[in-house]
């Protein structure tokens, strides 16, 4: 088969890979419906993770299981499953608690962006559908490998509840599908800040009270103003960086919940300025695992469409255009279809 | 009158001040039945937190109400009353939400290791006993205004349940109240992190069903060998340093629950490794005053005896040893009497 690898910045290769086998009798096969590039997959291609070596990619996957080794039990060639970026056994303390992204024999996913694909703690990690989707769902049953796990786990971190005041940080597919979550959360009053047109707009459409587009100190000064001073009870930062973090700090109420799910570069956080603000703060990996069955149901039962976060779908082939664009915020993400 | 004043580092003075008066007719003035050195006063006191002139010192305190401006309304001379280290309307937003230490009109008390006090925002911040408490009650109502709160604050922070594994870093006085606010709140198993023989019979007077002695990596290490791998639900940071910072984020769980409740001094938390600890984060100041009525009903009923946390009481006017033993660590904590 062809996979994807990125050799280098913005040096992103479909080229000839071994077949996956299975490897452990936990292992599965699965054959890829549909596959995408995570905002996470731009760090190491805008060279702001180092990576030493060719290295596969593609972590959010969907797909007809191929194959099961001998001891997997739930999991059964033919069916129509989603998973985790993260694998997990759904057995462990971590993954009992809730916590399987992790979970103490996690993996995290990669070589995604590929027709066939190894998951391994099949039983644990994969979630089967019941019956064959239809192809119009593939879109937003994709979402809930990661994108939309992550933004839900946003929500969820934040504390967000029915009347809550939510603002989320970050205009990307993750942070729109926190808008999404935060709706669905029941929160009453939710702000998206954005300075893009387009995103602003899908913004709205999953539930978006108010846009704000200024950004650091200014933006907290708006969040204040539409909080008549006292600040958001939950803030979902969607971002990663120091800027954006410090904004989220600023822009909760004393008391109020901050939520951080895309993986941090080069933030700091100064103990004694995060005593006086006095939030919450809760993040990482996104228990996706925990929220699949949840979500798979919202989306088959029509409540919830986060498939329109994918502007841009591609063949499979054509991946380093997929990068691209989304590189150059042409595209809010693209979907990948071997 | 005579009061305490820090002239510079390990140079306290107990001199001739002008009585307070009512400045704002919101103010009261309080007798001092008696009053207490914290150990948040020992990082000024060490010269570890700058000072540029004397300053005034004292924030936790009880006593007889002697005049009230004309503004207030809920409490009246000769009312026994005891308050938090920081004022509040007890109305803003951010009291609403329950915290009352981020009070929008807050001040921070100092001035009271004296015998009289004035009290800003009398209504909001004093809370009256019924009738005058008998003197063996004092100590232990003494603690409401402050440590006991504030470890009562580490446990609720930190999410303490019945069944909980709750790990208390820092054997001070608020680290040991921790331990008897996580026994109250119901935790099954309570590691007291305590080198010091006197405060580790004192932590399982208070409820400690393990000791653990040592720091940093060995001390997590113990942590993780008592909870088979996994980490404590809840870890309670009482301390304020980096290492104890960092001690208390690796000592629990994923998914778990770290408070830290005293000022941090040099703490820097790492974005990213905070995001794959995977814990939930909550501190600041304690909102005493949300605490107050539960905490003085429970010492009024004979439920707890907060008060054992002090090991030494000296007349007022002999404050410098009073801070003097606590610096040496000679006094878990100072109580003086007026």
């Amino acid at each position: 088969m062809k996979g994807t690898v990125l050799y280098g910045p913005r040096d992103i290769r479909f080229e000839n890979q071994p077949d996956p086998q299975i490897v452990q009798p936990t292992d599965a096969i699965i054959r890829m419906s549909a596959t995408c590039v995570c905002g996470s997959d731009l760090w190491p291609y805008r060279g702001l993770n180092t990576i030493n070596a060719p290295t596969p990619m593609g972590h959010e996957y969907c797909g007809i299981v191929e194959e099961v080794g001998r001891d997997v039990r739930s999991i059964r060639s033919g069916q129509f499953v989603i998973g985790s970026f993260a694998t997990s056994d759904n057995t462990c303390p971590n993954c009992r608690y809730g916590y399987p992204s992790s979970c103490m024999h996690r993996e995290f996913m990669t070589r995604a962006q590929a027709p066939l694909l190894r998951v391994s703690l099949a039983d644990g990690t994969l979630v089967p559908t019941p019956g064959l989707p239809s192809s119009d769902l593939l879109p937003s049953l994709l979402t809930t490998s990661d994108v939309l796990g992550t933004g839900w786990f946003a929500a969820d971190a934040a504390n967000v509840k029915p009347g809550s005041t939510a603002v989320v940080v970050g205009d990307g597919a993750v942070g729109l599908l926190a808008v999404l979550s935060a709706k669905q959360m029941g929160a009453e009053r939710i702000v998206a800040m954005s300075r893009h047109d387009k995103r602003q707009h899908l913004a709205r459409e999953f539930g978006a009270t108010d846009i704000v587009t200024e950004r650091g100190a200014d933006g907290v000064a708006r969040i204040m103003d539409l909080t008549k001073g006292v600040g958001a009870d939950s803030v979902l930062e969607c971002v990663g960086t120091q800027e954006s973090m410090m904004q989220a700090i600023h822009a909760a109420r004393a008391g109020g919940y901050v939520s951080y799910v895309g993986v941090p570069h080069g933030v700091q956080l100064d103990g004694q300025q995060l005593f006086f603000e006095h939030v919450h703060l809760h993040g990482g990996p996104a228990p996706v695992r925990r929220y699949l069955p949840e979500l798979i149901d919202l989306v088959l039962n029509g409540k919830i469409n986060p498939g329109k976060v994918f502007d841009l779908t591609l063949p499979l082939e054509e991946v380093a255009e997929g990068y691209r664009a989304m590189d150059e915020r042409r595209a809010i993400k693209t979907l990948l279809r071997p």
